[in-house]
């Protein structure tokens, strides 16, 4: 299903995904690490910057640290605005 | 109606929304987070810089940081001036 | 009556108005905003940089930040000199 | 055996390995020196960025300092993911 | 007279003037501006730099922030050295 | 005899040398100096970047700051790696 | 006499002068100034940077600031080696 929201620039609109503990098959974060990546499904893409084409899709599930970007709700769902150089990779 | 403040560079000038909470339809702004994102109506937009076009359009509904730009009153309403590179994505 | 007084680079020199309170055509600042934006009259404006052309024109009033710019006193007025940069818009 | 992690930009994901300590072919970490360099095997690399060509390859053995990039954990594994521009050498 | 300093790069030499106070011709300084301007008389240009033509010329009175540029004597004689984009404006 | 270490980038490997004492020919370094140059012989040299053609070649000898680069061992020498931009001459 | 210091990149290599007290036609270095321009002559130039030819030349004498540059020792001489851009003029 389609969100209505449209980031602005280089960002990346996404639904985190809760971590997995121990699944053979997930990724999953080290609790102790001091700046833990988060996982989630890009719900919404910008358009980027003169000198940054975008490279992940909808659909993509990404990494991300712990403090980037920013939460937002909308329709009662929560998702996280970054810039895509935030995300560090596509798994 | 028209407002006679026409924004620098690549400023915007919004006037912000009220967060609605809890309707099914709405943006809602998470009490929570420590950078909270705020809704509003894009009332002027700048010309932009040599080096950024802009995107953003008056009525264009936005989303911005809690700590992006500037107050501002007009003829007894309240507005928002910020860079277009403060605003989050347009829903 | 023109001043003597020629910013340098993309610097403009403004005389600064007194904020009217509740008046429903003028700018209201609000008391209360952390970096409340100021209004003035252009008196004289640099002549650029090569990446910067200047947009205001003597005459102007425009509305600067609280922090921005620096005071100076010529023949008895009271002035602000800062970069164009810093003033936020046209009114 | 490949990892299904893709790094984004010029990031590279990488599999610490143990220091040795005094064995004549290996590398081994001075103890007390402040900003300790670390060993890992390349196991995934980004596509570089418009300015920036990757240097590194899968499989290579790279020293990083000790605070550079992120730890991630999948399917059991712990990597680091960093820019490449952390990395200090190939050995 | 003329002085044997050459200022380098887009550095400029300028002979402080002691700031008139309540002369109707003269620039008058706020006491008890944070940042006052200062002026003085230039006496030395350097050659600019590949990004930076000179504007002022010997024998310009220019205005500088307080806290701009470093003091020196030569032959018994206070100086200030500079950089172009520390003078606020000519007068 | 050579090491199989290869910086990346701008960056040097150095083999660092006693800091001779009183030696008419060596080069000696102040006691009592807050930054401490220290000197090397080049073991090995990174490609360079796209806008950083490296200068310093395999034995030479140079001075670098005291804080500059990182320490590493490799089989049982120790060595600073540091980027050519941090070495401040050829002796 | 020649020196076998070689400065990398845009280093300028100098030795100190004495700074002259009250001579009519020496640079006299205020006591209490917070940042003392410093005086030395030139003995070495390095080759400057793509975006940077070198101006100063050998035997130049030249100010610089109080915190310029690292102090070195070489054959029983003290030098001061900085970059030229820490170089304020030259007399």
């Amino acid at each position: 299903m389609a969100v209505n929201i449209k980031p602005l620039s280089d960002r990346v609109l996404i639904e985190p995904q809760e971590a997995e503990t121990k699944t053979a098959s997930g990724i999953i974060i080290p609790e102790t690490a001091k700046e833990k990546p988060q996982q989630g499904k890009v719900v919404a893409v910008g358009n980027g910057k003169k000198d940054h084409d975008m490279t992940v899709k909808v659909d993509d599930i990404v990494l991300y640290g712990k403090f980037a970007g920013t939460e937002l709700k909308h329709e009662g769902k929560e998702y996280m605005i970054m810039r895509e150089d935030d995300i560090l990779a596509i798994v």
